[in-house]
Parts: C-alpha cells; structure tokens; sequence
C-alpha cells in the first residue's frame, strides 16, 4: 500500500479541513491520520498533517497534487506532500563523542529510524573507525575559525546534492547563516543542555555552577543564531548536588540520544511544522 | 460564540473525515479542533472529536443533529455532541481523606474546571465541615457491608436526576456494578496506585512491601470489576528504600490529585472516549 | 522522643565522621540518619546532616553543643543545630494567585507541612478573604516602586520577631538586597520557570513564544540578585505546541505547588544546606 | 589513590556509624562518601555504605578486616568489601533482541561502565555476529524446557569461575532456582514491563491491551519466583491510546537500556543491598 503524508499551514478560515478530506476522498483517498491544529480560532494560523492511503490501485499524484494545488492557492496555504516509503538520506556531522552517532546507527541499522546516512562528516579524524565499523562512508574536513568559509564550502559540495536534511550529533563548530543558506534543507542540532538555559559551550558545567535541580538535552532546527532555532524536542532529569560535571555529562548523553532520536523520527514521519521560531509537532 | 464537540465512534472507512467536515460546513461551522485515531488503517475502529464554532449567529442544532444522524446511521457511528458552555453536574463521591476532595473544589473555584458541584455524599461524616466552607451542600450515607443494596438506593436517589457524573474522590467503598448500571452515566475514580499493580487495599503499604522505585496514581471509569475500569490517566513519581509508607502517601497524595484533575478536566473537555475496556484520550 | 538535627559545612578533612559521631555517642545520642557529601575528594567541601535521638531521657543539651563547638571549631566548621519538635514560624507573602497560598494552608493544615504561619502579608487586599477563611491574619502592604523602602521598613517590623523564615508565594515584588540583609533569615521565593530560562516577568510568555516543549517552575532562596539565588528543587512536565498561554499556566500552578512544598518541607527538616550559590539537599 | 566501599547490614542499634568510622580513622583511612539508611529508628534495620580512601600510602588491608570483623560480629553485621579499582567479570545472557546488549558493549567500551565482558551467552545464535563486532566471546547454548538442567549445567561451567555477576539482557528463558542457587552470585534481569504489572509473557502486548497511559521496565535481581525478585531499578514514559503495540516496543527498548544500566551502574558501584525482597540503592 502506497502512503502519502500532506502538511499544510495557511490562514484559519472556515472549511478548510472539508476541502482537504473531500480532494482526498475525491481521488479515491482514505485518511489513515489527521491532525490539526489552530494557533487562535478567531484570525490564528492553521495546521494540518494528514496521512492517507490510495485504496484502488496507485493513485494519480499528478492528479492529486494539481487539483490540491488549486485549493492551496485558494487557502493561501504552504504544504508539501510526502510519499511513502521513501527513505530520506540523512547526512550526519559530529566531531569527537560518538554516543549520538553510535545512537542514530544502531536505530538505523534495527529499522526504527528508516533513513540512509550516505556519510558521516567529522571536523576530527577520531570517529572515522567508527563510521566504518557501521559500513558508513567517512569524510574529515578540518573546520577552524580561519578557514571556515572554505570549509564549509567543501561541506556543501558533499552534502548539497546527496542529502535530504543534516543532522549535527554534537557537531562542535558553528555552521554559518551562509552554509545553512546555501544548503537549503533543515539541519538538526542536538543541544546538551535544556534551551534556553545554558546556550554556548560546556553547558554541563554551565549548569553545574548554577546548580539545577534537573538538566535536559534539546534537538531543534539550526539557525543563523546559534541555539536559538525552533525546538523539536526536549527531554529532561531530575539531578542532585551529588551529581559532578562527569556524572552531569554520563546523565546528558542519555538525553542527548534520545532527544536527537525522538526529534530525527518525528522529522521523517513529517511530523513536523515549522513556524515562526516554533514548531508543531504532531505526535 | 456557542462552541459544540461531536465525538464518534464507528467501523473505519473510507471518507468519514470528509463527511463529517461537509456536514459541518454545510450548516456553517467552522472547526476549531479536530482530533482522529484509527486503532488499525485496515478494518480498525475509527474515532473522533471535532469541536466547532458557528460563524453566523446561533446554529440550527436541530437541523445539523438530523442531518448528521443520518450520516451516523450510514457510517454505524455511535456518537455524541456537547455543548458548550453548559456546566456539566459532578456529584462527589468521599470517605474521610480529604485531600482530592479540597483539590477538586479549589480548581472548580478557580474556572479551572468549568463544573458544578451539587453536593459530596460520604459514607463517613469527617468532611462535612469541609463541604460547608466551600458551601456545598453535604450527605451522610452510612455504607456497611450488610446493608450495601439499601445504601446504594440512597445514594442514587441522591444522584440519579441530580448529576451528570459522578467522581469518587478516595471513597473506599466499592460501588455494584447494579449500582454503576441503575446510575448509567459515568463514575471516574481515582486509585492510589499505578494500575494494574497494587489493586485492592492499601496500595501503599503494598508499594512499600514490594520494594518498587516509582509509584502512581491512577484516574479510571469505574466499572462492576474492582480496579479494573477503562484508565483515562495516570502519573507517578520516583521513591527510594527511604521513603517509608507515610512518605508514600504523601507523595502519593500529590500524584492522586493531579491524575484525577487531569482526568476530570479531559473528561468534560469531552476529550474521552471508551472503547473495549480501554479510553481514547485527545489531548 | 527528642530528636536533634546537626548540620555542619567545613573543608574536607581526614576523621570528621568519626568525630561527629563519637561526640553524638559520647553524649548518648543515637544516630537516626546521616547524610554526607564532599565536592571532591581532594581538598574539597564537606557537608554533613546528622540527625539523632538521646535514648536516655533528656540530652544536656549545652553540654553537648559545648562539646561539639570545641570540634566545629578545630575542623573549621560552620554549624547549625535543630530540635525537634519546634514548629518554624513560616510568614507567607502574596500578590494576587492564591494558589500557592491555598496549597500551603492546606498541607500546614494537614499536618504534611508542620510550620505555623503567624500571618499573610499582600501588596494587594485580594487574597484577605482566603487568608480569613483558613484563620491566618492578614496584612495588607501596599508595594510601589516610589515607596519600595518605606514599605519594606513596614513589612520587615512585621516579620523580624515573628517568622523564622519568609515564603514568597508568588509575591510579584521584587524584596531589595538591603531588605533582604536586615531580615537576615532566609527567603524562599517560587519562580514560575525552569530558571536560568525565563527569568523576569512573565515567564509563561516567554517559554510560550520560545517554543519549548517542557516547563518548569524553581524554588530558590532569594538574593539581591533577581532570580539568581541558590535552587532548592525543581520540577518540569512536558507541553506541545497545543499549549497556549492560559494551559501552561493551568500546568505552570501544578508545578509552583509541587516545587514550593517540596522545598519548604526540605527546608524544615533541615535537609538543605546553602553554599556558593547552591544548595545540597539531602532526600 | 586505592579506595574501598563498605558494606554494612545489621538491626540498628546505638553507636553503629561511631564505630565504623573510628575503625576507618584507626586505619588511616579517609571517608569520601558515607551513606546510611535505618527502616525504622525503633528497632529497625541499619544499612550503611562507606567509601574512603587510604592516605597514607596503601593500606593494610589484612589488618583492617581483621579489627573490622570483630566489630561487626559484635554488632550482628553482615558486609562486604570492594577495593577499587578491580574490575567485574559481568556475563550477559541473551536471545534474540540485541539493543540492551550493545548497549552494554557501548557503555563498557566508553568506560562508562567499567566492567569486563568475558563472553556472551545466547540460547539462539543470532547475535553471535554482534559480540564479535564488539570483540566479544560468544557462545551459542541452546535451551529447551526439556533439557533445561543440562543447559543450565552447561551455561553454569561457563560462567561459574569466570564471572563475577550475571546480566539477563533480554535473555527470554527463565533459570531456575538451582541454577541460581548453583551460581551463587548475582543475577540481574531486565524486565520489560513496569513491575509488579505486567509479569511473564509479553508485557506490552498486556500493556496495550490493559490501555495504560503510562510504561515501564525493571531491572531486578533475579529470583526462583519469576519477576518477582528485588527491584534496582524502574524507568517509565507516558504513553497514549496512539501507541501501538510496535510503538510501546520502540519506547519501551529505551527504557529497558536505561533501566538495566542503571541498575549496573549502581550494582559495580556498589551501591546496592539486598534485604528481605527489596534494595536499598545509595545514590
């Protein structure tokens, strides 16, 4: 059975979700989920996730996405339509810590993260062992702060064409407002600490000095301004004063893996609308 | 605004969302919130709740219910609608501890829970002062073993015209499923523990023996099975070896309060429906 | 039974558990608990709660402090030392919310918080019926910016020789430093946000338009600086994108609550010990 | 630096932390962490957990343990010693599924977990490819419930001399009591439901079917009754009607990973005592 999945976001206005369901139904459709969601029922911002399947045979996109195309316009609507089963490639950057890169191969490898990571791309050689010991093509591209527009220009050349979006498993360099320009599809950051406290470095220690009661881990779309991008997902834990910097980070790499894994999974199963500096995620 | 929620439940297939979402649109609302769940894309239950406006003054509810029956009727949906802003009637049900029942009468003060409390009935007559602060009215009904049948008359005399459900705030009585059946709307109860474990008596004491690190409290649809009722939420916490039965009780005091709030706020929101021996719960 | 807890901070050395203990049994103390924790084991600060009975009648108390003070001094230890069962004078402040006000009631009430609350200061008459209600005189405050000292000249006559410590309950004032230093006891205020996120005004807002996918609220010790001083606890639930403002406020109080009683039963079993700008709590 | 940790049980009684600490002091040892725990002050049982260090070069160990025996067997004490930095032998036991066992492997090779990992045992031979990849011996012992005393002989000769505790890492065949009485040493399992819910046989298919809202995994020691030895450890997520009997499974291996190396985190920590069917866990 083929899928589809259709994210739309327009202006809140009356009959929105009849037209959506009746041009689904209208080319032999069957809704399998639909979510919405309006930011204010009264002139708010409306969104929508809708999955469904063709019954008949394989549907005419074309058709399909013509006629839609023609009620979009009318809605004042941005959408994209996404169909199944479609493995997108995600291409990952790290640096030196391999726990969310080991995370996202053992998820990829066990199914529950249905991509293809073509490469791993790393600012330090040290990881290159492990991206082969997952059968993962390996590329180093030194990054410093001198050389950095020429780095990212080397970046760029792999990932423009051979991905589908970024993920950055603790990437320790800044990607310019530039690069994230010019490569044009989302890139996912892991953060270890929970945004907005303790943007920047060592926000472990951060977090020690202030002495929380609870840390946290959080995946969000990167932006020019650093860490300050639309959250996907955070999760959190309680800590005590016993907990030292060490203990804070053996704590952290948990919730960074699993932050970055919830936020990667609900990326590909488009579940996810970006608006403003937020984001929707349907679950 | 007059505001109504239609939840239904029916046979998955083809082109529901459509027709509910035209039938809406026909008799000119505008949907707010529109929440579905499929158990299974291929021949699985199908449910939703929509919540709608009416854009041009008040709606002729009799035309839209007659229209959408006959829709029901083809779809063989069971179905319901509410509307809003009617304060629903929520007889309380108590025994001695009194910590839901002040919770309970804290939020209804505050709006937080948009109901009416007619009166708390007891089998115990400790909280009648606690009743009379809060001004509501307040019943003694005794509750033996012995003369269970007879009380239960009582109480449902009491109730049956005068609520539209019931929640049994830490009354440790257990009500007959004759009971249950003569009343036949619905009792949410809370249990002080995280279901299925520690059913029955004293499930702190039984938290305690077994040596678990986190406890519960759950809020469920009391049904002629003792604990076993649809569960409509549940929260816990963590504990150690040193938090000793009284301990328990009092973490477990804020967890009782919170999952009988949430599941009494989901419940008139009308954001749950049963099926099987299970809920569905739109958040 | 009398019981007594000890708590003590001093550089970490070789012997001071022995010590401490020794002088608890030489003076016929029993140890009932005992909690210790060292920054690092190498020239770190050590913290010790040690909580005890004397098993034969009444303990010569100044016998014992005398003793014990000879040591703190030779270990270089700043001490304190609590009997039981003296109930600590708590003076609450308020603005408007209650509902940190009404849950404090309700636990001193029900014993689960065993303090006495003398009186309710407000900047706002508001609150003055609840305060009635639960047979705690009121004291009305006005708070401006213009007359700031004047008012906390008023307020400070009030608390010096009535309270042992204040409890901001979501007092929206902010108290000075040189308030703060002529009070001299401690303060503990609730921050409505998983601080350092979100300090200042209006927290809810801010989270709401950060797009964060978990809330938080902070019981810290005030200090000159807003929304700087020592945590005490913490606790955070997850929200969506489905959360407006007015929810994460409805789930904002849940949290205020939970954070505020946990951290003043802490505080009142002597389980927290200031030091840096942090706290160890001992659970 | 050497260190050691103490282990102590014994019925409370006065003077215990005392004596313990003057022994340590005696011996020129310094305490780094102490923890202590009494069930009850009135006659209850004592635990304490002691971690110091030798500073005067390396400790006489023969002669510490002899004066410390002697104090025990005066106060009725069971103990044990751990000197740092000895690495345990852990065995794992597996079958088919294999995310908690690299798991294991990644948090061992990262030093998170210092262990040794002297092979792995599986009743299927599946996961024979995994521990080579990790460099691990794997041997392949089948089991059948009709020849369940000669497989557990042979897993016995394996593991006997060669281990130092066991981990059921997902290992989906029960061991009988002789075996473990056999074994002699530790065993821990992890359980993949949030006991005491949810024994035997396929726990979240019992979980989607009992509709909770909430899910868990244990990690225990093992005992002759099935899932019904000593917890160490639980971790639970909320979950929702959405989630699928494959969905409670995806987050349901989080859970398992995490419980299960908790649980050994504290366990080689020593942090862990066993008392009639509980534990006290030092954190």
């Amino acid at each position: 059975m083929e899928t589809a999945v259709l994210l739309i976001q327009c202006p809140d206005q009356q009959g929105i979700v009849a037209r959506v369901s009746d041009c689904i139904f209208q080319h032999k459709g069957n809704i399998i989920n639909s979510d919405q969601y309006t930011t204010d029922p009264f002139g708010g911002r409306f969104f929508m996730r809708v999955e469904f399947s063709f019954s008949e045979g394989k549907v005419d996109k074309q058709a399909f996405e013509s006629r839609w195309g023609v009620i979009a316009t009318e809605l004042g609507a941005a959408w994209s339509i996404h169909y199944a089963p479609r493995k997108p490639r995600m291409g990952v950057l790290v640096s030196k810590f391999d726990h969310c890169l080991v995370d996202l191969f053992y998820r990829q490898r066990s199914r529950e993260l249905p991509v293809e990571i073509p490469f791993v791309i790393s600012n330090h050689p040290d990881l290159a062992e492990t991206a082969a010991a997952h059968g993962v093509p390996f590329h180093h591209v030194p990054f410093t702060a001198e050389t950095q527009k020429e780095n990212e220009e080397t970046i760029l050349e792999r990932v423009r064409g051979a991905t589908d979006f970024l993920v950055l498993a603790r990437f320790m360099r800044i990607l310019s407002g530039d690069f994230l320009k010019a490569y044009g599809k989302d890139v996912i950051n892991i953060h270890h600490s929970f945004l907005p406290s303790f943007k920047g470095a060592d926000p472990y220690r951060q977090a020690y000095n202030r002495g929380v009661k609870v840390i946290g881990a959080t995946a969000h779309f990167a932006t020019a301004e650093l860490d300050e991008g639309p959250i996907i997902e955070q999760v959190v834990e309680r800590v005590s004063h016993k907990d030292n910097i060490t203990e804070l980070k053996r704590k952290g790499r948990a919730l960074e893996k699993q932050a970055l894994a919830n936020a990667v999974l609900a990326y590909i199963q488009h579940r996810v609308i970006r608006y403003e500096n937020k984001t929707v995620v349907f679950v």
